[in-house]
């Protein structure tokens, strides 16, 4: 069995990496060859904790497993990271555990791997202004992995606690991009490109501020009762997900189904658009949304190439159980 | 990170430790402390693989995590466990994976205990004669705790495959019971504890076979089609069940439900019998049934014992993620 810890993780697995391997698993999933299997969620009753799994198998990758894992509010007081997940791959041809992989830095690069997916295939290709609508820990992975999908030019930024937008700022820097720090409806006016990576439980952006042509990722809402965007945007958009059962119950489209403004056949997979089986962008005037709602599949297949990698570089500590 | 092996295991657990983890288990659930989550059980549609996870968290023992694995059929001809187990601990303090721990030899031996709890707190305390239906890898181990729960006087057994009951006979031997090969009905005329651990789909042992003061623990249904026992049995019985979920769904009283002989009502939480809160014989002539389904929260309980002594004994291996 191999260990592939945090570090290695980060060592290994770089933006492009998680990327392809992203952008097969949707493509698998939308020609079913992949599943998600039920997801476990459960308030455990202590330490005020969210714990649970998302498993699932690709039989195409032949990656198989789950990451578990959760949310402990309490964890920052002690130093350490409030979400945590833990990856365990097993070999589909005998059930053994094959790895245990580091979960906390994987979740974030698929996470960016999955809007930048989304960016690849649906955003315009002169898109030029990159809006940041988030600047918590995972927004850098985002704005990393977003910014090698097209040819911008400049980030303008939002975070609802403006101190943070500083090192959000850094890393636009590092990557060579003019960053502004802007009201949400002035982001909206200019990005041709929106990410949205918060906790929020409100919409943040208004349909009327958002301008045609635009390609907006929401990468925030996981949970029944999150929310992002007026769910008007996504009647007048052309909506697309990484999985439809995900999208009407817990992913942003949650509020747009509930309130009737769209059905569930309105929802494209976008792993059919990687396929060819779907349109994705019709128009430049389009506005289009990624409604990223996080399936157990992309922590797999990020952490398959990790254990892959991890294992051919031996950088994988091998110990038997 | 400690690394409990399946070699680990096997040193560190005794029969002692894993009927008293699971009897407090049993009665942390029946107070409300310890729930089972919801079961994932997949067929994943490759090498004839049933793959999943049981789960749960224990308030009161402060066990939290998973067992993953299944049945992989091909398995055997590789030279390898058709049932592969391994459980995974978490600290409900911060959510950190704490432990990996071989699971199949626990598996046996919390199933085992199971079966053993039913016996100490079901059987007339003078039950004298052991029936052993079923004679495969788990047998020997539901023998050897079984025994401990009386003074049994002698074996008797059957099996589908009669050539399988000599290993089962050395066991008994080793205990010092004498061991006879049995018809089921004379098996059940003879026989005080009656123990069924068998992947049956179909009723081994019928309602008139049965005499008064009997106490049968079936453990070999634990999926919706399988059967042990005829299901009048269940009607003409006190029945108990580790989890009345699982018993009513998957368990040997699905079919006793189905068939309406009895109601969910009807079902007591061995965990109640055990914290007093419920009565469990009542006489000496009831015939008393345990509905061993098997739950994530035994193997929790194990798997927490076999981590804690391999750990203060210096067996586990540390390794961090």
């Amino acid at each position: 069995m191999l260990v592939v810890t945090e570090e290695v993780c980060r060592e290994v697995v770089g933006r492009d990496d998680a990327f392809t391997a992203v952008e097969n698993v949707f493509a698998a999933m939308a020609k079913g060859d992949a599943y998600n299997f039920p997801v476990i969620r459960e308030a455990i009753g202590y330490a005020e904790a969210l714990y649970g799994f998302k498993s699932g198998f690709d039989r195409q990758g032949l990656a198989l497993g789950l990451k578990s894992g959760g949310y402990w509010p309490g964890n920052s007081d002690k130093g350490l990271t409030n979400h945590q997940s833990t990856v365990f791959l097993f070999d589909p041809d005998t059930g053994q555990l094959r790895a245990l992989v580091g979960g906390n830095y994987l979740t974030a690069v698929r996470t960016a791997a999955a809007s930048a997916v989304s960016i690849s295939h649906l955003a315009r290709e002169d898109a030029k202004v990159l809006g940041m609508v988030g600047a918590g820990h995972q927004a850098a992975f985002q704005l990393r992995a977003a910014a090698e999908q097209r040819d911008f030019e400049k980030v303008v930024a939002w975070n609802l606690h403006p101190e943070m937008l500083d090192s959000l700022g850094d890393v636009a820097k590092d990557l060579g991009l003019p960053f502004d720090v802007k009201e949400r409806e002035q982001l909206a006016a200019e990005a041709d490109v929106i990410i949205t990576i918060t906790s929020a439980h409100e919409p943040l952006l208004m349909k009327q501020w958002i301008k045609p042509g635009t390609h907006i990722a929401c990468m925030g809402t996981d949970t029944i009762g999150k929310q992002e965007i007026d769910p008007a945007v996504m009647a007048a958009a052309k909506v697309f997900t990484d999985e439809v059962a995900q999208s009407v119950t817990l992913g942003e489209c949650q509020h747009a189904i509930n309130e009737k403004l769209i059905l569930k056949d309105d929802i494209t997979p976008i792993g059919s658009v990687i396929n060819g089986s779907a349109q994705g962008r019709s128009s430049a005037e389009d506005i289009t949304v990624f409604d990223g709602t996080g399936v157990g599949l992309q922590d797999l297949a990020v952490a398959h190439v990790a254990a892959n990698l991890a294992e051919s570089l031996g950088k994988a500590q091998e110990i038997s159980l």
